[in-house]
């Protein structure tokens, strides 16, 4: 059975952020942004978007299915690569345009398209006015070349 | 001195992923998607938005600054409710269109408008196509009444 949703308008806002009803409010391309975290050390490992289809099919198979923009695709998140996240948690936020969900990533163990375990490898540094980014040193788990062929 | 950003446009694919030069992937409507999350705990607090006028401030002062979508102005997180929040880390993703930043919340630890720690209390459950939400039991530290006076 395909998980439903409510209709956010159908809701006072008082219900929407206290209240007991699912009602995620997808923005104006029918997308809410998802921030998947590893469960145990709570790293942010991805974030991402899913339309009201991935949503519920993230939530009846209990693996995490995201909405691709730049392929206009559902997106199994390791389908290709094995890299599959197991939902753990999943969280709303006050006014329910934002996710949170805790996942157990399976396969390598990498998130990242790049092979990284996380997409956030990069930390922003700055000083006088200029800003620049420095590697934070996580290890490539797998060599993209050799899961995606480029 | 305002930090300025380079154009994302002016890099190779390899360069925006793999490379040194912060250039932020700002949306159609000027906007970055930032990821608080709480120095220690790495408790996600927040999602929110910065353009690029709030994120050089948020990094020239190494105060929390978003831009509020609702408001269309300069958000400086807790100028009301004395929740400022100090900037410990800020990390950018693979294609430079997200951002996680690590703070420290000052006040009294709340970084949700009703006055709980996170904007996450409440987790999405399912059975049978039914979702509905459970709070997860985070208590508020401040009363948004006394706060905001609504």
């Amino acid at each position: 059975m395909t998980t439903a949703f409510a209709d956010p308008k159908s809701l006072s806002h008082e219900e929407l952020e206290e209240g007991t009803v699912f009602a995620p409010r997808f923005d104006a391309h029918g997308l809410i942004t998802v921030v998947t975290i590893e469960e145990g050390t709570k790293d942010v490992l991805m974030v991402a978007h899913m339309n009201a289809e991935t949503l519920a099919l993230t939530l009846d198979t209990g693996i995490a299915h995201y909405w691709s923009r730049s392929r206009k695709a559902i997106w199994k998140k390791g389908e290709t690569s094995g890299e599959l996240q197991e939902v753990v948690e999943l969280r709303t936020d006050c006014d329910q345009d934002c996710l949170v969900m805790t996942v157990r990533q399976t396969g390598r163990g990498a998130a990242c398209h790049t092979g990284r375990k996380s997409c956030f490898y990069r930390s922003v540094e700055t000083e006088n006015g200029i800003a620049w980014l420095e590697d934070t040193g996580l290890p490539r788990l797998f060599d993209p070349k050799d899961v995606y062929g480029r």
